[in-house]
Formats: structure tokens, sequence, C-alpha cells
């Protein structure tokens, strides 16, 4: 189970206090309880991206097409990797603006790679995978 | 600006392992570094979900659709808050789960406030909302 | 090959007064031509739905969402024949009017079976299946 | 109200027992009352992409991903006429086939437009534009 170890954060007054307030409105009992929550978060989704196990998201993309070729390029990675996506939904949020969400179903890895080489392409603006299973419990 | 504080922070060695190994390979040169990004993260989200400006997302929801009246209930809430909603993808994930896609647009309180409702309604398994926007920086 | 037969139509003026606009409009020399194309047409479709042959397919439905229990029977159908339904599109054309597009794959007669189901359901306003392949050639 | 009028259709003969066989499945007393409904139809759907009332309606097009520059021509036209079109949904039906659905509001005649300049895009295999609402009543 292991033993418990404390060690020392350094934070800035400022973002300490906004940190505090949200702690107090989550009715977290201590900053460690608080800080604890978000390492869990980061290691259940860590977990999921490195796993070979099957497991589903969704990949939230926002893009400019006004940039040249961007919407060939996405159509390409998406196609090399097709087995991957389920469907994809494009809805124009502006004149400049638009957002696609990818629903993704296979390996954990390999959504993330996807994921990670779209979100990577130049003229993406905004890029978030969101895995849609729970992880398994982490202490 | 706001002076520089140090506290402490206590956890369980199996979990601070994991973190230390994360924090290594995305190349974070001190916990406290790896701690602030994940403080800012949530406050962004917070940010966001919390202000009246006009913002987009995604809302990822698992459901199985055998648990009686869901569909239904799922339905309604949408329609109540419709100006909120631009479209939903519904994709069978297997035989018991779906994964539907909403694409929101409006204030962000209002973002959230629909998608607790959504995600906190009985015989739904997983709900994550995604905004779909940069906040703005926090220190 | 067969030879060629002619049989009498008997048709309202007005009505075949604007076919006969239509005919010149889309540049058809005579009047069996177009009929012909016409009869083609509803061939060709009936062939698809009638074949245990794999196909492609959209089925668009309108329908309001006030209808008791709609959504939940509509969500249970496809469950039913959760195979053939790849994703749906919800979008909200009005305060009263939901469009929903469901992207189909499987034997022709299959899709055809589930979309007359709902397409027949009480509070669906609008329904149309709509093959997304090429028919083989009719004379 | 206008009179009845007769006259002659010339058919191959294996077209009309095909015909008739449909004529007789859909119990159609006459073959011209088959044929004034298939007139009735185009009549409305030609009425309704003349028209420049609001209507809703999807546009369904399948097309090989890999001809060159496709997917970037296809979006580029949907974002020129972006009021008209709510959501767009993508599935890939097998290695090289895309299905898109588009889902669009605004004036038929608008919305006819563009479904034409997207279906004549050189690469697209398929192309149907089915309109959402119920056209007005045809003698």
């Amino acid at each position: 189970m292991g033993e418990t170890i404390r060690f020392g954060v350094s934070l800035n007054s400022d973002l300490l206090e906004k940190f505090d307030a949200l702690c107090r409105e989550k009715s977290y009992q201590t900053r460690s309880e608080a800080i604890r929550d978000l390492i869990r978060g980061v290691l259940i989704q860590k977990d999921w991206e490195s796993s070979d196990k099957e497991t589903a998201g969704t990949l939230t993309l926002v893009y400019d097409h006004h940039v040249s070729d961007l919407a060939q390029k996405l159509t390409a990675i998406q196609h090399d990797a097709h087995d991957l996506v389920m469907s994809a939904l494009h809805v124009h949020l502006d004149h400049h603006n638009c957002l696609e969400v990818l629903v993704l179903k296979g390996p954990g890895d390999a959504i993330k790679k996807l994921s990670d080489k779209l979100i990577s392409t130049k003229g993406v603006k905004h890029g978030k995978l969101t895995l849609a299973t729970t992880g398994h419990d982490l202490k």
C-alpha cells in the first residue's frame, strides 16, 4: 500500500488564493486532498492512453477552415486510421471556426496517437481527447 | 503579482511514484511545476464554467439504453435547453452502451448547468464536458 | 430485351401542364422518356429495398419531440436493430421539430424494414430513406 | 380544376412488367394512378427546390476520399454557404468510400443550389437531396 510521504509545493499567492476558493467550493477538507484528486485524474487519463485495451473516446477539435489544406490534411489523417474513427460531426461555430468531434473506438494508445497527430496539425487551435470509460481505481 | 508561498502536501508513496514517473515523461523540472499546471487547468475550466460569456463545448455521455425512460429524459432535458444544443451525435458502442456527444454553444455557466443536469441523470455512467475555447491566461 | 408497348395514361390538365414544363426544363424530348425515368427510379429503389445485399443509406426523420414517449420509442427501435445503425445525428429545427438522420448499413431489405418501422411510429411527421449506392442498370 | 387528358406512353415490355408488379404490390388500381403519384412526387420536390421559403433537408453524399483535394473542395463549398449548413456527419463506409450527410436549413432554392454544387464536384459518386418538410398539395 505504501507509506505516506510529505513534500513541499511552491505557488504564487494569487494562484493559491484561487485554488483555496475552489477547494472550499468543492468541499475539500485539505489542499492535499484536492491535489491528490488532481494527480489521480491525470494518472487515470495517462493509464488509458498508454493501454492497448479497447476503449472509446471523443476528440474535440477547433480549427480555422481558412488555413490552407487543413480540411484535406485532417481528413487524410483520419482515413489512415479509419478503423478507429466511428463517426465525425462537423459544426460551423462562426465565420472562421469549425468544431469537429470524432467518436473514436479502439486501443487506448492508438486513440491517443491519432489524437496527438490531429491536435498537432498546423491550424488546429484547440484539441482535447476525452476518454469515455471509467478507468480502474487509483489509490 | 503576489509572492511565492510554500506549503506541504502528503501523498501515498505509490501514488507519488507514479506521479514522479509522469513528471519525468512530460519533462517537468519539479513537482511544483507539474502541480501548478494541474491547478491552472482546473481554474481555467472553472472560469469557463462560471462565466456568462459565449463559449462552445462538447459533452460526452455514455449510458445504458436499457435503463427505463433514460432516452426520453435526456431528450426532454436537451429540448428544455434547445438554444444551447447545436447538434447531438449518437453512436452505439456495444449491446448495452450508447455514446452521445452534444455540441453546445452559449454562456459558459448555462452550458455547465445543462451538462451537470444530463450527467447526473440516473443511468448515465460517464459524462465529461470539454470546453472548446482557450481560457485567458492564469499565472 | 422485350418489345415496345404503348398504353394510355389519363391526367388532370393542370398536373399535365406542370409536368410538361418540368420535362422542357429537364430537356426530355418526350413525355414517355420522362415517365420511363420515373419508373426506372422507383424500380431501382424497390430493388435495393428488397435485396439482401449489403448496402448503405440515410434515413431522415422529422418529428415533434413533445409527443409522449416518442424519443424513447425511436431509441428502442434503433437499438433492437443496432447492427444496422452506424450513427444518428440529431438537430433541433425549431421549438417543436427535431430532425434526425440515421446512417444505416446492412442488407437492403433489413434497412427498408427498420426504416418503415421508424417512419410509421406515431408522431413522426416525415420520413424518407435514401439509399446511398448506385443500383444496377434497369432498361 | 382542369379537365382530364389522356395521352400515350411507350415502354419496353420488360420494364412494364416490373412496373405492373410494383403497382399490384402497392395496390394501385390503374397504371395511370401510379404514374400520377410519381409525377406529383417530382413536382413537389421541384416546388420545394425552386421556392425561397425556409425549409430543411438532408444531403447524402458518397465519395472516394482518395480523390485529390476532394475533402478540401467539399469543405470550402460548405463554408461559402455556411449559413445553410447546420451540421455534417461523416462516416467511413469502407476503405475507399466516405458517406457524408449534411443537415441544411434555409430557402429551398439556396439549398438546391448548394446541393447541386456539392453533388457535381468531381469525385462525388452519389448525391441525393431529401427535403424534410411536406410540400403543399398537388392535385
